[in-house]
This record gives structure tokens, sequence and C-alpha cells, in this order.
């Protein structure tokens, strides 16, 4: 099973008035782990789209929240390809501070292909199947910014 | 049951370059609703913390998304307390536009209390407890902006 | 002098960790209380754009901070065009809590077609105008959301 | 005069409708590259509040844009701090893409002690002066995200 892990630095912005992390930063992170996990397959979502007209609409999502995140904590999402469905793909999420579980949830994404001015969910095909399936790990490490 | 909806005119910075929503935003509105939700019932979250030290935090979130939002869209999000547990409560969101259904998910938030340096779940008291489950709908109707 | 005022409730995401508004949210609400005056201008964004392919991209922006605003403030944006140029307008946006100044800037917009692949800036016509520079003041206020 | 250069990935969340940078995001990357450039002088902005009660409130900001950026643009913010005054402190940023600026700003920050319940602009003490000053650049590079 394909996975991938990016490294995240908490940013004041990314904070409320709790002195916490506000949740819906979480998806904006599930967002750009799951961008970036494409990418690690070989699949960047940029050239699905310009060469093969196939973009990846969100179907559904969640999100469990086990503790807070602070600004300049260093996180990291490690995402995984857990179902490659005939035209659907769930990946999973876990954000881990230390080697600490803060949350973890999915992204539901369909395989849709432009025709047009519309759009039809069609079947993943084998080529790129192998690539999501492959069991293979890659890794995006931060510079260390909190030398 | 008791339930509240807001309207929202979706932003120019709300989309994406696939013209349509990006999908993190439904958490802002939820979180947003969600807090109009508990103002509407006489739980104003910035009173409840100063008067009584009681914070209402993210436990689980979700969202199912039916049909793309676009930028001048009035959507409506129709929110309601189905459960009210012993030290949570969960809301639904139930998001509109001209009475179709575009998503909906929930929030589980805690009843969480502070004490000094430290926080814990604490059963709501039957006073709000009355206030969440009361029949009674209330309703923010937005001016017309796209006159 | 055109003018319009619109009103925006600070939300609990606004915020950062200091309790106080994030910057950088200054620069949506300038954003919405902008395309909110085209609006009140008869202007509509997003009708220039299908009916005209008449664009308005952001050239220039500042923003000066004077007080913090927080959670629950109940803030008016008065955006004002004072300048419509032969190809720019620059808006001013003053902010207000209770009648008071918390922060004020501007935004310079081009006036600029969509040819084919292409676009360029072209002279606002003399009906746009007219409506920029007309001496009417527009408003929409929120519900009250703090009852 | 101290420099710095931070990497940022252009985000599909960081798009708008317009297939563009939605502009508001220049200024969040401005508050991530000055944080950045302050953590850089040996300043992080955690330890000057934990440790000092120092903050450093925005006052004043600026950016004017020259050419768009796109999703998965690799852009480079170039910070430099240009002034360092008794109690404020300005920053300029230069956003490039492969050399090519894009924008550019600056912000203007207080050097600000909180005391009790309040806060006092204090002058900036001789040893954050010489490090702010000091004839240096440092760069934090990103992982080849594009691969």
């Amino acid at each position: 099973m394909r996975s991938n892990e990016i490294d995240f630095l908490i940013n004041w912005g990314d904070t409320d008035m709790a002195g916490i992390v506000y949740y819906p930063n979480y998806f904006k992170w599930f967002d750009i782990a799951g961008h970036q996990f494409f990418r690690s397959c070989g699949l960047s979502p940029k050239k699905l789209e310009e060469e093969q007209g196939i973009i990846l609409p969100m179907m559904d999502t969640r999100c469990t929240f086990k503790k807070p995140l602070y600004y300049d904590d260093l996180m990291t999402v490690v995402t995984k390809a857990v179902e490659v469905n005939n035209k659907t793909i769930k990946l999973t999420h876990e954000v881990y501070r230390d080697g600490d579980l803060t949350g973890h949830g999915y992204e539901l994404r369909g395989w849709v292909k432009k025709y047009g001015h519309g759009i039809k969910a069609v079947s993943i095909p084998e080529e790129a199947r192998l690539l999501l399936e492959a069991d293979k790990h890659t890794s995006f490490k931060k510079p260390q910014f909190n030398a």
C-alpha cells in the first residue's frame, strides 16, 4: 500500500484565540498532503488534468481530533491509499507531532473525466492503479525551520 | 429538536481554480454556523467561556459533498442539535442552495471546563440541555447582496 | 463619490493565538467589501465577466492597523471609490467597530478585458464611470447575530 | 542588511476561480516569511514572547502585484530588514518565480512589551538590533515537491 509523508510547520495564522490550531486547517493540510501523495505516485493532479482531463473531486471527508496542535509545532502527515476502488480512491491521513498522533481522517475522491462542458466518473486505469497500490513509501521532510 | 439556519453568500475567495468552492471552506461555515447555533440558543460561546469557563472543542467532524457551489451562490446552512449527550453535543449541518442539498455533515463538540491550566470534560448542565433540546427554530437571513 | 457599507461579525476562525484578528483577514474583508461595492453600483463582478468579459485584477493594496479586533465584534467596512481613472479604480476601505476606526486601506484594481487567451487593460466606459462616481450611499446591515 | 529566503509551493487551495492566486494569500506568505525571517536571525517570535514578553504586532502592510501566480508554481519570498527603527521594524518581501518578480511589499511591525494586561512599544535592544542588521543571508529551500 502506497504511502507518503510530508512535514508542516504550524504557522501563527493557523491558530485561533484558544491558542491552538483552528480545526478547518486540518482539511487544508489533508488537501495539500493528498495532492503531494498523488505527485509522489507520479500522478500529479496538474498533469492529470492538463494531459488527460482527469480531476479528483472531493466526495466525503472526516477528521477525528485527539490532541491540540500549537504554533511552531512540527507536524507530519502520513497519507495512505487504503482503497483504490473502480471510480474512487480513499486516502487516510494521520497527523503526528513527535510520533504522537494528534488527529486522523480520510478523503474520498472521485476519478472523473471532463467531457466538453460536463464531467463523468470513469474507471481508474490499470496504470494508475498500479502506481496507487505499489508497496512504496516516500517522504518530504521540511528544512529545519526552528533552528 | 432545536435548529437554526443562517445564510452565506459564496465569496470570490471561497472558490478555487476549478471554479467551485474549495472544500475546506465547508468546515469554516460549519464552524460559523455552529457558533451561531449556540448563540441562537442563548448559549453564546463567548459568554460561556467568559462567565463559566466552558469551551466547546471539536472532537470529530465529517462532510459529504453532493453538488458544487459557485461564486455568488446564496447558500443556507441548517444546523440541528441531533444529540445532547452527557458531555458532548452533536450538531448536523445541511447546506442548501435554492432548496437543493449541496452537502451535509456533522460536528461533535465536547462540553469542557477550564480549571487553572488544565481542562476537563464535564456534564452538560440541565439548563443548557433544555435550551439545546427545545423544539424551536431560528433563522438569520442575509440582506439581499445580489440585487 | 459613491460609497457602500457592509457589516461583518468577527468569527472565531478569524482570530489567532494573540486573541485578535489575524491581519491577512483584513484583505479578505477588503475583497468581499470591494465585490459588494461593485454589486451595489449595479456592476456585479460576476455579470461584468460573463456579459462583457471584464475582470478587475488587484494591482496594489495596503492596510494600516490602528486597533485590534476581537471575536464576536461587529465591524463595518465603509468602501469608497476615491479614484476612477482611465483604466484603474481605487477603492478605500475603512473598518469601524462602534464608530471607532480600527484600520483602513485601499485596493487599486484594473479594468481589464479578456481577449481569447489574453487580457488587456481598457478604458472604463462612460456608463460604468457614471455609476462609480454617482453621489450615492448604500448599506448592507447584518441581522443581529449577537442577540 | 539581513535577508532570508524561503520557498513555497502554490497549493490548490491558494487559487481562486480566475485560476490564479487569491490575493490575500500574499499576506499569509508575508506573515510566514516574516516569522521565518525572525527565526533565521535567532529571534524566534515564540521565544521572544515566552521569554521576554515581546510581541511584534502588524502596523502597516502593502503589496504590489506584477504577475499572476499559478497552482504548482514554486515561489521564493526574499525578506529583508530594510529599517530597524527605535520601536519598529520594516521588512520588505519580494516574491519570485524562476527569478521573475511577481509581487513585492512590506510589513511594518512594532516591538512591543506585554505588561500585566497592557502592552507598550519599547526600544529595540542593542542585541536584537545587531542580529537584525547583520550582513547575513539565510535560505530555506523546499524539498522538490514537483518531482
